[in-house]
């Protein structure tokens, strides 16, 4: 069960140093999920009661806009998988997370993470830089969102995603990028027949 | 000098608790500047250095999209003014605050705010807590600027800020509402035709 807290403690060790006994306090509080292909890891209009660190599998985050979904971001391995929107505040979401794949994940609670913020001595200062690190990215993820061509947003996938290229279905993929599947197609011709 | 401190300590202790001797080092850090009406707190393309608390005036962000100014917030007395997405990294900033007012700002620059954080007990929950909230409301700024139409723009102005009404121009209020002086106008009319 513990093997798949050593990515996790990693990621907090470079962000801060622990001692043995905070080491168990923070394996203790965060808990392992696992959610199926299609599973929800937050449904529309849930409230976001946890953030988790994706130890194996793939999310999906999107909006149900007038019917049509939009996929705005993934998480994947050693990333964590939240919508702080709703969980900074514990208010409803109008943001859906799902699993791509079967997925195994580390979650803990929002109550959970203001003990571990208390019981250890430099868990503020983890969750101080960990929020920093989250803001910048979601700041960078709505910019391209709102103002990159389709064609840009494609490049900007292959370069940081190379490796989900064979793990996202072209649906997914279009819906990312912001258009229809075809015009997809053509935009991989287009790009392709550059290189 | 150190009676604009009130309002800031007063505020950082709605958030943590503190003694005199981290009062003092809490407003030995942040030092008064003024500013003149039209002077930069962050030019294009610098680093923003600082987080300013404002203790008197009003500062506007804006963009500079193809030599037209976008302006997307305000900040007034007792709210911070920051672009934390060129602070945290300490990288160049695409987005521009200048005084609307003469102003008086309280700041700290990026290395003395690292002091604050190690110097104070409960520094690093201040930052914490005070990123999240900021993080929240830049999410909330940016929904509006992206998906809102002009006239719930225009209401929300009204809503969030009425008593900056008197003190913003017509110009600058059309170009945070996203239309031209006269386009406003019109809103205005269609609007209060309706109380």
């Amino acid at each position: 069960m513990m093997e798949n807290h050593g990515n996790l403690l990693h990621n907090i060790q470079s962000l801060i140093s622990f001692d043995e006994t905070e080491k168990d306090i923070i394996t203790g509080l965060f808990k392992e999920k696992t959610y199926k292909k299609g599973d929800f890891f937050l449904a529309d209009g849930q409230i976001c009661k946890q953030v988790g660190f994706v130890a194996k599998g793939l999310m999906r985050y999107y909006i149900n806009h007038d019917g049509e979904e939009k996929t705005y971001a993934f998480s994947q391995e050693n990333e964590y998988v939240c919508n702080y929107e709703s969980f900074i505040p514990q208010s409803p979401s109008s943001k859906i997370i799902q699993a791509l794949e079967d997925s195994v994940v580390l979650v803990i609670s929002h109550s959970d993470l203001q003990l571990l913020y208390a019981k250890v001595r430099e868990g503020e200062r983890y969750g101080r830089i960990a929020i920093e690190m989250v803001f910048l990215q979601i700041l960078k993820d709505i910019n391209s969102f709102y103002t990159e061509t389709p064609e840009l947003r494609y490049e900007r996938f292959l370069k940081n995603h190379s490796d989900l290229q064979q793990r996202i279905s072209q649906y997914h993929i279009a819906s990312f990028v912001g258009v229809k599947p075809q015009s997809l197609s053509r935009i991989r011709k287009r790009i392709f027949s550059k290189i």
